[in-house]
């Protein structure tokens, strides 16, 4: 069952700032980027009209450590690191593509709740759906 | 009647770019919040619920002559240029705040079309209502 | 000596997403943008020539708990909640301006390292300027 | 010669509008990342440090025609219109991918200029270098 997912970011030029590096909130970008492929990668839409339910964030953190600049490849590792009923916790790893050995530039966590909306259009947590949770595991502890 | 519109706006962080100037982007940004306090000013939100009609641009363009810098005020000046049965046209004069003699360092447009979702929820060009289009006037030639 | 700065923002069109509501990333722009005024109203601007210095950030995360709609007026509240040789800890409370009792929708946090560029161009973390540290103090635990 | 390039873009997340359709500004930005890639299929960084040169933009234009909505597929169709000595003129088409017969929703248009940094750090119109000059070519009217 899949608890990680990967994929290759640029950084863009509008993604860039003044100090000649990539903006920090750029990461959080990214990491909503990899969330909804690593949907994809799974069959669904993060926004599919038949399971009538969304994901919200709740919680979105990043710690920087490395200046990222304009055209540099960054992966980011997606890893589900909590499912509960009504939530999923992701850890993300950004490491800089080419470099070597690797270098951690950033690390990010992202906390979304399943929600659904209710006849007055307000959103409220419900369980995940079957076909979603049986298909996402908690990524082992191994690094 | 009201056929203009000005708005400061401050160059923030977030919009400069790694040649340490504003990005170019960050000016239509600027004509969309300005456009939006253009209608406010008129007594209504651009999504008004009870007017059930929307304004999607079908056009926006803008020229660029200064490189704006980090934390640089510019003024934004709306004026009406055209106004059609269901559509309006704005242009929008950019000038630095704080410069003697002033300086213009851009002039963008935007046309933009009156929408109704239809019963498909698909948008559909329809009249700008009365309430709107009587308080809006085309801007006298003045320059 | 100031420890807290408050700055209200309007949820932009281009700030919120297809489900209606305000994109979870504006809210990091608002802390940096609340952060940079901050700044200014000590009399400085966060990336001042004079200084010489920056306040990249290291860490910033949010919590939301509330979700804004297009137009809505958030307060920002920044206070200061660490200060070290060479960092800053912000704090920012975000509340529902016009709600009766007052919402509050967000909370985050930003950790900037004080950085000067070195002969080759590289940031590394210097000890804030003495003009700044004495302006900013620590905000007392009162809520 | 080149004088076209084709990439696909896909409509993010945080690109959505409260309208639940594609934010026109996202439009520019895949119109630069485009122009970027041309730049690198070409071998060459657009802000290259050893070409010395930079390519503002002076003006940027878009028409939109189709609200593309969440997670669609779109390809920009760049096409160098017009290359003088110190400028070059590209239009982007814009098609959604995988519907049939194909759907043109967006056509823009950049005109860049190439700059050098003059003794004081200003940006000065130079005459585009010729390693880049001689690979780019006018794209035929062809349609």
């Amino acid at each position: 069952m899949p608890y990680e997912f990967k994929m290759t970011h640029r950084v863009e030029w509008a993604e860039t700032d003044a100090a000649g590096i990539i903006h920090f909130a750029s990461y959080f970008r990214y990491m909503e980027v990899t969330e909804h492929a690593f949907f994809r990668s799974l069959g669904h839409s993060i926004v599919s009209k038949e399971l009538g339910v969304g994901f919200p964030r709740v919680h979105a953190s990043c710690d920087f450590t490395y200046p990222l600049k304009f055209e540099d490849e960054v992966e980011a590792h997606l890893r589900v690191r909590e499912k509960k009923e009504k939530s999923i916790t992701y850890e993300f790893i950004f490491r800089k593509v080419n470099s070597e050995p690797p270098i951690e530039v950033a690390r990010g966590k992202f906390v979304v709740v399943c929600v659904a909306r209710d006849g007055n259009g307000n959103m409220k947590a419900v369980p995940i759906p079957e076909v979603i949770a049986r298909q996402i595991e908690v990524a082992p502890m191994d690094e």
